[in-house]
Order: C-alpha cells, then structure tokens, then sequence
C-alpha cells in the first residue's frame, strides 16, 4: 500500500482527489495541507469529501510515496521540485508542466519556477500517454478542457485530419476555483452564459501541443450556469476525406473511461464520474464535422484523472477507486 | 389608436407580446386568443403578463387593424391569409413567411400553406429591413437565434468580408417553447448543456438567406440552464481584410436598440428590454474574428420586435412602448 | 446471490435503485420493467443508471428472490399482491402499504387495492423498524419528506416532548417525478419557489403515524429550483423540557447513515448519498426548537433506502451497496 | 422637479434605486456615490440600470432636495444625520432608523450611530404609515424579509388574532448583497438551500415591532439557488376566530401594489415589480392559518419601495415610476 500526501487539499480538486484516494484500495492518505484552512478537518471545509484527516500547514517535509499538488500555476513548480528531490513521485494538477517547450510556457505563463524538472514531466493523459505515464515520476495532469478537447480531437489530428478548428467551451463554475470573486457570485453567474478571456485562454497551447504542435486553434470558453461539467464543441474543417466517427471510435474501442455515444452527450451523464463522452456529427452543408465532448472538471478533468494517472505510475490496475 | 389583437397569446410570446401592447400609449390590444387555455383570463395563464383579457377560442373573425400571429409554422400560413384576406395586417411570429425563396421553405418545413403571400412578405429586422417593414402589410418575424446572428454578421456579410462561418448558439429553455416534454423537464435541463438539431436546425436558411444567400454557414444551438436569453458566438474566417469593429460600430452607430460594447455582453444586460448587444474581437494566433451578440429571446429575439414593427407598420416612433 | 427485478425502472426512483442493485455485491439485478420504454436499454434512457438491461414489458410472471415496486399508489397494491402471492419478497415504494389504518390511506388516497396485505406490511425506515424489517416479506418504503420529517422528530416524539409541530419542507424537482407537466417545466421552477398541496398533501398522515399518531402537524412542501435534495425545516413547541439536540444525538449515536451536525445541513453535503443530515436548534426568544434535515429524496429519500430495507431482509450487511 | 442623490449606488439596492430614479418623470437623479467603483459609470457597473452617470466618491456634500442613502447599518447612521443637517430629505434603506427603541436597536446591532434621529424616523411601509410618510424628512426603508411578513400578517395582529407565529423565509442571493463571500459562491449556494443566522436574524426585532411589539415570532430565512425574490411562509396559530383570508383581503382592498390571490404566489409574478402578492389558506386538520407572500426583495423589498416612500414625501402620485 503506497502512502500518499495532497498539498492544497482545500481547493475544488485537492478535495475531491483527497476524498478519492481516502478510500481508494491502494493508496492510504496520509497527509492533507492547505493554507488557509489548515487547523480544520477537511470533512468541516468539504463535507462531501467524506475526508476526517486534519489539513496540515503547507509543507514537502513529508514520508510519501507519492503526491498530489494541487497549487496555482508558478506557485506548483518550487513545490514540485522539492518532492521530486525527496523521492517523492508527483502528480501536479498545474500548468507548470504541462507545455514542454519552456518558451511557449514563458510565453503564457511568466518565468517558470523549476524549469529543470521540465524535460522529465510526462503529460498526464492516459489514452494519449499510458506506457510514459508508467515509467514517470512526474505526471502533469492535463487541463480541464484540455482533457476534453484534445480526446474529442486526438483521433482527428493524428490522422492529419483537422485543416481548421474552433472549440467552443461551456464549463460549470466549479472549474474556476474556490476563491469568491464577483465574477463567480450567484447573481453574476445566473441567468447568462459569458465568454471570457477570448482569443487569450492559457489552456489554449496545451491543447495545440497534444495535437501536434503546428495547428493554431480558435479556442472561447463560457462560464455557464451550473457547478460543475464541462462540453468542448468543436469544428473541424477537415484536410483530408475521413470517416471521422469510425476514426474516433476506433481510437477508443479499448478505453474504458471514453464512451463515443450516438447523440450529443449530456453533462448529467459523466458527472462526478471518469467518463468522458464523445460523439461525432457530420454538417451536410458545409462539410464541417462536429465533435462534443463532455466531461465533469473535477473528476476525468482533473481529480479522478489524477488516480487513474497514479494508479499506472504505481502499476496498479489504471480504474483502481475511480468513480463511475 | 389602432386596435389589435394577438392570436395564440397563451405560449410565451404571445403572452409577452399581449402584455406590451396593452400597455403600448397607442395601441389598443382588443383580442386575445388561445387554443388550450380559451376561456381563461390572460393574467391568470401568465400572471407576468398583467392583461386583465378573457382568452377567446381561436378564430380570424376579428375587426382589428393589425394581429400579431403566434401559431407554429405550418399553422401559422392559412390564419395569415384570411386575416390579410380581410384587410388586417400582420406580425407573424412563425416560420412560415420568412423564407423567400418557395423551394427552400418546403425542403425545411414541407409544403407550404399560402404560397401566393411568400412576395409581399417582408422579413421584420428593423435595423436591416426598416423601409420596407413601413410599407407592409404583411412583416414575417425573425427567428430568435436569426435576430442575434443576423445582427451580428450583417456588417461583415455586406462587406463580404466573411469567408466561412461557425456560429455556436446558447439559449434558454424559454426558446423552445411552454408545451411541457421531456426535454423540458427541469431534471433534464438542470447542471448540463444540450447541443441539439446538429447540422438541421431550421433557423440555418434564415441566417443564409439575410446574410446573402451564398454563404453556408455552421450552426449548433445549446440549450442551457437558464429561463430566457440568447447568446450567439460567431467565428468568422475573414475573406478579406477589415476593421471589423470599426465595421459593426458604423453599421449601429444610429441603432438605439443594438449596442456595440467592449467587453463580451451578458444575457442579464438585455432580458426583458428591446436591446441586442454586440461585441467584435480578434483571435490573434488564427486570424479569425469573433462576434458575440445577445437578446432576449423573448423580447428583440421575438415580442418586443414584433411591436418595433407593428410600430414602423403603422408610421410611429419606432420606440414607443419598447422595453428597455 | 438474491435475484431482484425492479418494476417501473423507467422512472427516476426505479432508475437509481435498479443501478445501486446491479452494482450491489449481493443482489443479481435480473429484470427491469417499465411501461413506456419497454424495449429499451435502462442506460440510454438513465444513462448515468449504467445498466446496460433491456427495459421489459411489465410483469409480475417472474422468476426472483425479490422484487422492488417502482409504481404510482394505487397501481402498486394488486401488483405487490401477485409478486408475494408468487413468493417473492417486495419493497414497494408507492404509498399503498405505508398507511396502517384502512380507513386513514381511503381517505387520502380512495380505495385500496390489496387490503388484504396490510397487517404484515412494515414500514420501512431501518432506524425505527430495523427488526420488524429483517423479518418482513412486504416492506412499505417511506415518502422522501416522510423519510426526513421522522428522522428529525422521532426523538423528540418519543420523549413526549412535541406539543405542536410545522414542518415546512423543500424539494427539489425530481422528486416530483419524470413525466413531464407545466408545473416541472423549467421555465415554471426556474427562479422561484413554489408551496404547494397546502394542508393537503399525502405524505402528512404518514408522518403523524410514524410520530405516535396521535400529534397533528402543518406539513407544506415548497418545491425549489434545483433537481435533487430535499430540506425539512422543523418547528416545534416543546410539550416538556427536554436538551433536545442530546436526545437526537443519542436517538443516532449508532447509526451510520444519519449525521448530526452543528450547524445546518446543505443538501450538497448528502447528494447521491444514503445520508441524512440534521441539526438541532433552539429559538432562545420563543422556546421554540428547531430541527433541520437534509437528504437525497432520490436516495435515502426512496431508492438508497429501498437498498437498505433489501439488504436487511435478505441477512446481509444493512450498509451494503449504499453510496456515501 | 425635486433633485435626488444615490449614495452607495454601487451595490444591488443602490443601482436599482439610481436606475428607478433616473427614467423617474418627477425626479431628477443628480449624484451617485460609491466607495469602491467611484470613478466608473454606473451603466458600466451595472448595465441594467442603464443610468450613464460617473460614480463620485462618498460625499454629504451635496445640493439636492433627496437622497437614498443604500449603506450598511451603522455606516448610515452618521451620514443620514449629516445629509439631514443640509436639509436633504432621507430615504435610508438601512437599519440604522428602523427600530424606535434604542435599547433594542443596540441589542442587535450595537452602538447607534445618530440616536437623537431615531425619534423623527418614520417606517417606511406605506400600507401601514402612509401618513407619516407624506410628512417625514427621513424614512427608515424596511428590510426585505420585513416588508414581506409584516403586509402578510399586519392584517391579522391589528385584529390581535395571532396566538403564535413560525415565519419559514426563502430569499434569493441578492438579498445577501453584492461583495463576494464563500457564501454567495455560484458553487455553494447551487443545488442546495441554506438555512441561515437561525433563531438570530436581525430582521426579528422589526418584524416584531411593527406586528404590535408584544408578539415574539420565530423567524428563519433560507437561502436558495436563485437571483432575487423571497417568499414568506407565515404559520399562524389563531388567538381568536377570525376569517383571515378576508380580513386580509379587506386591509388591501385599495392599495395597488399589494394583491391577494387565490394560489400560493410565485417570486416569477412579482420580479422586478414594486408588488408583493399574497395568499391566505387554512389548515384544517390543526386549525393553523397560513399566509404566503412574496415580493422581489430589491423591488418591492426595497428599492422601489425607497421611491414610493420618495414619491410620499414630496407629495405626489404614490405609484409615479414604479415598476409593474
């Protein structure tokens, strides 16, 4: 049984991944800390993570196998050094990792804390990356849409499909974080659906890697009103004759956690699950093809999947405690 | 003071439309009618609605000056002619006089119930139709999801400045009408976004058509978790140069009710009132523009338009008694 | 390994017990049946249910252990009749078997359909009949705000300490079922919150016979706008003294699916979850006490539950297969 | 045509206030205030209010005939007397002049900011004060929750006919205020309903006073997933025989802004109007009255109010510019 320790177990994700691994058959959790709410037991802070550890002051001092950081981009990458120098094998919730070149990480992101660790990271995605996943210390655990927008358009763009491509984003509120602004006060996000950080979204080179590196995508998110579960829809001119709904489903014939359905999938149906659903459209009239994605943020969008990335890191069976 | 009266006033839009016009200062609402609730006080069906009218059994036996029609398509086109056939000009809120051309209305909609009025319909979007809505007797009235993306892309279409098009539509569930079905169900529309009529929604030929008529666009609506407002996300491949905000702000710049803003608009700054607004920005890596527009599906999206016509219909300040 | 059908798995009760028992280490989920989508698999109408069973045509000609009754009173009674003349052993989940008194269910709900079964039919909350239950062959699964009512008052009851009560509860929309009317149109719920069935509804001689039978209460339900989690607020003018909140708490002390807490409960904190959550209050200005409860009405409010009470019957592990 | 200020016109009671007074065909709105957006249009702030004036900082320094002062409690008091100095009639929509006696007001709120003004204020429910209202130079706006209960329960403690009185209050997050808190998070407030400040809201007092000063009330406020509306549910026990329905009936007969109907009322029927609707109903089984009654808790709950409370004080039509 392998120890485990979530650093940031306060937030959305550091909750549910904390909740997850507690009763998980094969890790036992044995540390949670948080900044600002260390002293209460995370089962006071987030009573459905069913957590009765105590959050512990923020700390790397730790006797772990392996570690979750659940942290801000820039603040991740000192951390994440720190467990690495200990032996301890990290999965990072951040961003700090994910882009492996460090220009375009400066690009977006600021000057990066650990940019020595980046050459070792393997990026987190099961479907795309299993056998590195295995072999790695440090997993940078994908995006939110991401996740969602490089498995709805992986099968595509591997097959130099994808002339032309623009995703349109939907996400519940939960995918912005804990901390009250105004812009996530009830009344601000009831009854609208709004765009934001237009032609400018950081998840924007993370999904351009995983495809390829050399397309440039359009890529608008929406904060829509719900907590959590995310929708990518996307539009692809195609390059090339495809039968793109045979391609995505053959890509996923033996994935457990990607389901490709028949109609558009729904949020209701992945929530507080692993899953992610896909389904694949054709336009009649202007020959685009149309693929949805849904996912829940927390959980194939970040937390669950960070297990399911553990559980291969320790050579455990990849659904191991995972939800759905 | 003309009289007029609203057929089929029980669905949402007639409701919305009845309550403006009985408090329009020169109007006079003297009939309302509905199908399943005849009998019943408007008030009572929509409380919101404050018409204090008995709801009659459906009939075209009406001395009025002028009717709004809110009847489904198919439905709509016999009433429209025998109200014409006695000299009683008409807002028709349906489908069925908004498609020019005969062909394509019967390969969306099938046949055609009073193809002989097809020409001297006029398609009711003030900001682009204005002088011919004056000089009607008969003004179709825009879809709700045509109204905001219409409004959106007709600056650029006229420039032909639109190379290819993505227009990814958010609605509230008010759009798809007060009939209760599964869909509907608050269970169902609650925590989720649903992408629906992929690549056949009806609302396609309409954009088309006002747009130019050449151009074939992709068009995916969204149900979401919200009672009414519209949100239309435009992705434009331009085909040509062009200052497209300097574009879109000249094409408004004398329209009280469209508002070209900075930032993304929110549905909350437009429900209820007469307004569309619109912001324009640019997705730097790919070139594309986007256009965002919002409405009340309700209002400019469908009621408090159809009085903005019957106002130009009948030689009055546009305005009068416009929400907003 | 006990065989189970689930009768009316259609609907949103049916649906979640025939997931939680397909998923049950103990029980071989071999039958769902449902009225109008017969024909089709369980998960493409529930997807989230995950059970991959064709949906048969109703029956009571089956070949298993036990069987739980997902049926509108009245409908239910001549069918839980048949399944226990065949031997199999039921949870019925409709009201017909609720109500003891012959007289009291006709006047609520007319006429009885098996009356004949009344005497041995136990109610079905484990933590006040747990014994009864283990024995029973027909267990009459509570109402969801009989379910939260009881568990918030039956400590004080017993002591004798109620000498009025209002129980003013809310619920979200599933709970009202999943055929589709005006009244669960989202449009209708969205924004606002509804009483309804004031002094009037069915679930209230329930509650008064769980609580002694001879107490009278004001029961309102409020239907608020959100799909699942049911909330009792509880009003009570102490007949005696009485340190309420430590007579709750010891009325709980072992029970592992109801929590007392400080402060009140959210219904978050139970969603999909076989937990109830209270606290207990006092009005220091009136005297008055005051008793929250939360729960899942799809959970511990009928389906969860209806585990619960098979898990009892059948010798096994009372907590087996429930969520939380 | 009278000069009016808005101090704190940033906040949610504040802009609705600007904006009422600002299309107000008797008032001419001259100044808005606000600490933290000074320097902004409000239209920017708050594109609803469609008010384009530029926030000032705080200031008493004003030369108009009115003000609306939308401060905290406490904060209001001192600059209420300071605007009173100037000879600036006050509309506060704070608690700071609602409760007459001292000793209570200190109790619950602390320290009084202005305790030699506490005796000329005047509460602003014009059903109840309209007179005195007419004569003030500073009006005590009521609190949401308090304009509620008090029009439904007035009628019956001015007929001294409540024995005892449970008031079950659902209000929607605006009634919570504008600044972000964990509280008012999209996240916590979604899918759940929160009891809050139970036995200890601050509302209690002025309930209490204004139903005769003798009776003490258990009040206890919710919070639930919606914008703005609250609804009171009144649980009565009858001191005396009475029918309620009309005696309530008999104290509206002429007031436009409240109505009495016949069904529960819905927060839909009265958004973003100064009504409040109310219905009455008996239990019959335990001889309890029950009252309902909703208004928009910045509407009629206050903001609009703030103006019919103007629209008293400088003499003219109670109803000039209210919206409904």
């Amino acid at each position: 049984m392998a120890s485990v320790a979530v650093l940031g177990a306060a937030g959305y994700a550091g909750a549910v991944a904390a909740g997850l691994l507690h009763r998980h058959p094969e890790f036992e959790l044995e540390h949670v800390t948080a900044r600002s709410d260390a002293g209460a037991r995370l089962d006071e802070v987030h009573p459905r993570s069913r957590v009765p550890l105590v959050l512990e002051e923020p700390t790397t001092d730790l006797d772990v196998d392996a570690a979750v950081v659940a942290y801000p981009h820039g603040a991740a990458a000192p951390v994440v050094a720190e467990l690495l120098g200990r032996g301890i094998r990290v999965v990072d919730l951040s961003a700090d990792f994910r882009i492996h070149d460090l220009h375009t990480y400066e690009q977006w992101y600021g000057e990066h804390g650990a940019p020595g660790h980046l050459a070792e990271a393997v990026y987190g995605l099961p479907e795309l990356h299993r056998d590195e996943i295995r072999a790695a210390r440090l997993v940078a655990n994908p995006g939110c849409y991401p996740t969602a927008a490089i498995l709805a358009l992986a099968p595509l763009a591997r097959e130099a499909a994808i002339g032309d491509c623009v995703i349109d984003a939907k996400s519940g509120v939960s995918g912005a974080g804990r901390e009250p602004t105004h812009g996530k006060h009830f009344v601000t996000v009831d009854e609208t659906v709004m765009p934001y950080k237009v032609g400018a979204h950081r998840h924007t080179p993370e999904i351009e890697q995983e495809l390829g590196g050399e397309l440039r995508v359009t890529f608008t998110p929406h904060l829509v009103p719900l907590s959590h579960g995310e929708l990518v829809s996307c539009y692809v001119s195609p390059a090339r004759e495809l039968d793109a709904r045979r391609a995505v489903e053959a890509a996923y014939a033996d994935e457990r956690w990607v389901e490709v359905v028949e109609g558009p999938p729904g949020m209701q149906e992945v929530r507080e699950t692993n899953f992610c659903r896909i389904s694949v459209h054709a336009d009649p009239r202007t020959g685009r093809i149309i693929v949805f994605a849904t996912i829940d943020n927390l959980y194939k969008g970040t937390s669950s999947q960070a297990v399911q990335n553990l559980n291969l890191m320790f050579g455990l069976d990849e659904s191991l405690g995972l939800p759905g």
